[in-house]
């Protein structure tokens, strides 16, 4: 299972609560064997109220290289690290820091790059569509920031959090594209619906939106990878709508990861 | 590399300073892959400074059930655990350290045992025998404990440090061996000789005794495994004495730590 993890091998990991259910060890550690490169991704199980003192402690391992935070630590990790690109300051939140060579750590968000990367390679062009994210937390924040700069062409955004989706908002208003808040998800009219919330990890969480509301030919997405169909994606197979899952966006942002864990 | 290491593999990790060096990662992890246990040990680098912390962090972590403490860790680690054996206590020192289903952590010291056991396995058996053992620090109680449980006929300590030494001298006093404690190391007259000091890891090191004192036939041990062979025993091996090299001590050690992290 492990035969090459040695004393010289360098750690990564992904920081997330739950944990069982993420990709990103079972997606990188193969392309690590194949590229003959001594480091592992570990998975590590933390909940939100070990969060800050584990990643204080953690930092005290000087073989561990960098980092993957996942649900619920995004928003959280911002506090760990000493710098961040422009993108995840205005995200307000990061899914991966590594430590520099002179020992500070840095963070970026690659979610939103990803996304839009699975996006167009499964034949979606954002330009100039329409959009509606559900959930502006890191992830749903750093999508909507993506989609901007992808250059969609109107974006709609919509969570329970009033006071986070003004402030993305304002944030993205500069940028010339038609970027409205609705007080409860109404996916009529666009292109593409992303929820970008943690719904329908659990079993019995409600919908992120109303599926009676989908149309056909409209792209569905869900940042949730497990289940890999979600409820929401099953209606809106149902709805003749096109299907976008979370593992697709794991997967496209494979190389973005292991670009920035091993630069 | 790494293929196997997945979102629900358990962790296990042992935490020294340096890292490079330590057998544990190569020594287990081949057996927990031929035993198709989902688990992995990590090579953990802290230093010393950062070791407390550290422990606090890492406690945090969910899918992490044990932990090997290696050099200079032994001592502190005592300070992180819920409980520990009377050996530990007696030692005042932990090698491993678990949690317990109910969240506690519990701490054993298993470099004596295992030490006992490299000798009984290659063929030499302690009991009535002479023994010197330079250094009383985590490893060297732990040997000095064993060696007295194991039936070492007399038994002399030394250590630069003079109250760790009277210390573990007066805690071993009452077991009717002949314990001794030498202010310079003198291994004349002894069937075995242990050095449990640090000394030897980095080149340039003194020597942990005058190698000229040495007797043809005594069995010298080394707890230091990198190099294989210290400069003390290369000069054991000139005066003719059976070299015991550290090697031995981690192998005889795997089934005890397998035993203590895999319960």
């Amino acid at each position: 299972m492990s035969r090459g993890v040695g004393a010289r091998t360098r750690l990564l990991g992904i920081v997330g609560h739950p944990i069982a259910q993420v990709k990103a060890p079972g997606l990188i550690n193969p392309w690590l064997a194949a590229h003959e490169i001594d480091a592992v991704l570990l998975p590590l199980h933390v909940a939100p109220d070990a969060f800050d003192r584990f990643m204080v402690g953690i930092k005290g391992l000087q073989n561990l290289d960098g980092l993957i935070l996942t649900v619920p630590h995004k928003r959280a990790g911002l506090r760990h690290v000493d710098g961040v690109t422009e993108r995840a300051r205005l995200a307000g939140a990061i899914n991966v820091m590594r430590r520099e060579r002179s020992g500070e750590w840095s963070g970026d968000a690659l979610d939103g790059e990803g996304f839009v990367r699975s996006l167009v390679g499964e034949g979606f062009d954002p330009r100039g569509r329409r959009a509606l994210v559900v959930g502006t937390g890191g992830a749903g924040a750093a999508i909507a920031i993506s989609l901007v700069e992808a250059g969609i062409g109107a974006l709609a955004l919509c969570d329970t959090d009033g006071a986070r989706v003004a402030s993305l908002a304002a944030a993205l208003g500069g940028s010339g594209r038609g970027i409205t808040v609705q007080p409860v998800a109404d996916p009529r009219g666009v292109d593409l619906v992303v929820n970008a919330t943690p719904l329908g990890m659990a079993p019995g969480d409600p919908l992120p939106l109303d599926p009676e509301l989908l149309s056909a030919g409209t792209r569905v997405a869900d940042i949730v990878t497990e289940p890999a169909i979600t409820p929401l994606l099953c209606r809106a197979l149902d709805r003749g709508c096109v299907p976008h899952p979370g593992i697709l966006l794991t997967e496209y942002q494979r190389d973005l990861l292991v670009d920035f864990l091993l630069p």
